[in-house]
């Protein structure tokens, strides 16, 4: 039979699709991925399990694996659904299960849907002078990589702009617990735009008193973004510097920053500036 | 009231999403921008009103600048919603027309949907890793740029891979016609794969005999997607040069030069080879 891999959008019932919606129904089985989706959060299981009329199993960071087994055993007899928050290709955990899909000869069928790589165009900037997509880690420590920075550099000096993903951390074990076997877990952390904005300052600071050619500097500009294609979604365009101070409220963010900008760009942007220059 | 940019996503009426479903019906006009959704020929006027329950308004290249007025100015006292194929946010025309509703003081919604920026990545290679995107354009005696093919390979040499978006000629007029003001237009012609390759291959042998350093040949790996999304998409994984001799089909066609491949790329990249190597 096939197996289906269904966007959810960005993070409510409604930004299914209709086909989406219907393909789901139709299956026998319908898992939620959670793994890398963490705005399951946004996501109320009752609402999921009306709108689709069976309950929605949810698979988290420890089923995952086992998760892809169990899925493609049943998809070999059955339709089955698997449920991805932002397009089902968004994440390198679905182009595996497709993958060893296909290598097992079951049929994949994709539902596509908005993610934050295309839905990051709302603050103004046009999607094709992106560059490269950058993943922030929250630094600890002893472990500050600066190793997305100079992507981000890479970027900037080419004119592009970059889309900085900001680190999220579910399901993490306190070293204790872990020791102890205890299935105890942190409550979820997101990076924010501000904390973001912290590391990358520190970043330049240190190249500067390495008297490390940057571009990028305190005065940069950049643009915050805060719950994508929700009701309360939050953009803030300021300066790196003043972007430390930003509070951008709820998960999720991510941070922006733009290379070379267009009269149109620069025009959209002032419409979020935090202070009218 | 309120000025709904509404994604129809990759071109069937079941792509809208719920979201966007509901918000128009609840508008008083519907409006389908045409101008740079050529995908239009995939959706059925008929459906379309259906599926919305009152006349869906086709808005065409000509009337694109003066219906920006005209909903601009209904939207002040009326909800308003406009229909895009993939995301609002997928071209320039739309993020004009929200600048212009910001500083009109009408107030914008958006509703996100997938588009082949984020869509792109079903052929297997990891979105994060694609640098700018690029718009091939169709070559003419007269008029043979290659400045698109500067930016591939500025991406290929970091490793990143490219996103070429393929022409498309739609209301174009024949010389003849537009001095005789004759409202005559030639039918919409779409780029292929094959047709691009072909471009680029003629651009690696223009440099070759310049004896300019060109790290793109034609044995360079590329792949070909063809209506993204549809019942009938079609991926075909082969060197430039075969590419040139590769039928994908009715358009629309985009070409992906691929960069540096993860394993699991070049395995998913694999399942869509066209000769198994």
């Amino acid at each position: 039979m096939v197996l289906h891999l269904i966007g959810l959008g960005l993070g409510d019932i409604k930004d299914i699709t209709i086909r989406g919606l219907e393909t789901a129904k139709s299956c026998s089985k319908i898992y939620l991925e959670m793994y890398t989706s963490i705005l399951s959060y946004g996501l109320d299981r009752t609402e999921l399990n009306k709108a689709f009329g069976k309950d929605v199993i949810e698979a988290d960071r420890e089923m995952v694996e086992q998760l892809a087994d169990q899925v493609l055993d049943e998809a070999v007899s059955e339709d089955i659904a698997v449920l991805v928050v932002g397009d089902p290709f968004g994440a390198t955990t679905h182009a595996d299960l497709v993958l060893r899909a296909k290598q097992r000869g079951i049929k994949v069928d994709v539902v596509h849907n908005a993610s934050i790589m295309n839905a990051v165009a709302c603050c103004g900037l046009q999607l094709y002078s992106f560059g490269e997509t950058v993943s922030v880690v929250m630094w600890t420590d002893g472990w500050q990589p600066e190793s997305y920075f100079d992507k981000v550099l890479s970027n900037f000096e080419r004119g592009l702009h970059t889309l900085c993903l900001l680190d999220i951390k579910v399901k993490e074990q306190t070293v204790e617990n872990m020791m102890k076997g205890n299935k105890k877990y942190e409550p979820p952390r997101y990076q924010t735009c501000s904390e973001a904005a912290e590391q990358f300052l520190k970043i330049c600071e240190r190249r500067q008193e390495r008297s490390e050619a940057c571009l990028i500097n305190a005065e940069t500009p950049v643009v915050g973004l805060a719950r994508v294609g929700w009701k309360d979604q939050h953009i803030a365009s300021c300066t790196l510097r003043e972007m430390t101070l930003v509070n951008m409220g709820a998960p999720l963010h991510c941070l922006v920053i733009p290379g070379k900008t267009h009269p149109m760009e620069e025009e959209m942007l002032q419409t979020f500036a935090i202070s009218k220059r």
